[in-house]
């Protein structure tokens, strides 16, 4: 199965210059995030790696990862590949996403893996790959096609 | 903002008369959604009603519903209405689905309501429209379409 | 099948009162509907239906219509449902949208009908269900979802 | 704009030797194509590449090419990516598609390119791209995000 899809990722510059910090301000800010055990594992501009270990508290049926855990991987992957590559004090919210789930989620770990298509001022476009890593063999497990949207980090 | 969309559903003959059963079964085997906290409200053939209560630890940064709670919400929903018509000894996998985030999900709770729009011998097709109730005010915060897969009970 | 789900729309005061005639324009000024043999054939604030009446040029393989001509309708149809809740000079665009083919486009006509869902101030979220009216029978074809943004008239 | 994404595709071995053959018989089966003027370019196994030269027939508001346009292009691309992993006598159906239309189809031509992500033995999964060629220029127009049936040749 192939793995590089975005390695070769499309070049962006970050208008923010910390955008690594902004970012993960944002990722410790939710507590879904906490409870289900995602880790941050790598952020560059437009582009984002999450992981998150297997527990059987997020599962389902067969024990494999629960579908609600590959989406919501999923949809942060997408968002955070997004926000770094905001203005600062902006905030990213999703739109819109659609996920295929492509094989059963079964093994030790999930990776997500959100890469930018396209960043626009208001919209921005993100695909995302989510991989099951079984006994240290990865494994596409979803993949996924995301709209986000850029609002005032205050919008109260 | 309309409530009725489900309350007029299409009529469906259930394949299996213990149907209710098996979907509560179905409900108490996926360890993600106690973890979460979903409760089976309501189920009917094509039809599926479920409620999450808001707890801090599957919020976001606004103290929301995070967005992975609201997918995972219609995502069930969706995936317990095919499977409430689905002969005795066979289960649903989700193939795909596509959420639209509408509003905050802002609230004490959020009800999920998937519908079978399209129930075949292989695939289904669901609607999913997630509420969030704040204050005793029900809002539409997601609308979801998804596609269902039949499987063999036990695919190992 | 459910053929109401559109008659209970939404109750929408569109915010240019020559509403109707602003959406009649920009149908008219698309040469790909007139290539197809779209017609507009009913226009609410935020809804509308449109028909097509079958011919060999937008068929498959089998005789039925194409499948872009069913998603092609799919879409416009939710477009001109967002159009009509526009100021005066503002254009919609398609940000996205998703469609399931529930059934085979099979017979004399189909019928488009949108509807919108959400009307925020720069993003619009709408319904669509696609029937295939065959030897008079309405039978549902397609159901989609979809995102629109709304414009300056002319963004050049 | 990155266009290597394809390049360097998964390696399918073809269920079908004469699979190119097969491809092209379905494609010029399909009156619909002929109409918009959709060329076969390329076959692979698991990718397919068409090309849309512009028209004003099939055009939108400002000239550029219609969003059904788009979207038949990718579904096709994928559709036929798709199929040609085939067994012989066995045919493609779209369960369902999702297109993010990220930039307007402003140029001289359309280009599709379908790739299968995943071929089980019912459902495939296939990622499709749109470039839109403006004075020799490629330019990412739309991604799609794509779920296949295979089905008998004559389901009548």
């Amino acid at each position: 199965m192939k793995k590089a899809r975005h390695s070769d990722s499309l070049l962006f510059e970050p208008r923010n210059p910390d955008y690594a910090n902004q970012v993960r301000e944002a990722f410790e800010g939710q507590p879904m995030l906490r409870s289900l055990g995602v880790e941050l594992f790598l952020i560059e501009p437009g582009y984002c790696e999450l992981h998150l270990p297997y527990r059987q508290a997020i599962s389902q049926n067969h024990g494999y990862f629960h579908g609600g855990a590959i989406s919501t991987l999923a949809d942060v992957s997408g968002g955070f590949a997004g926000w770094s590559l905001l203005p600062e004090g902006m905030w990213i919210v999703t739109v819109e996403y659609k996920t295929n789930i492509i094989a059963p989620g079964r093994g030790e770990k999930l990776i997500g893996r959100g890469r930018v298509v396209r960043s626009g001022r208001s919209l921005t476009t993100t695909e995302i790959e989510v991989l099951a890593v079984d006994r240290g063999q990865e494994r596409l497990c979803a993949t996924a096609l995301q709209t986000l949207m850029a609002v005032e980090a205050n919008p109260t």
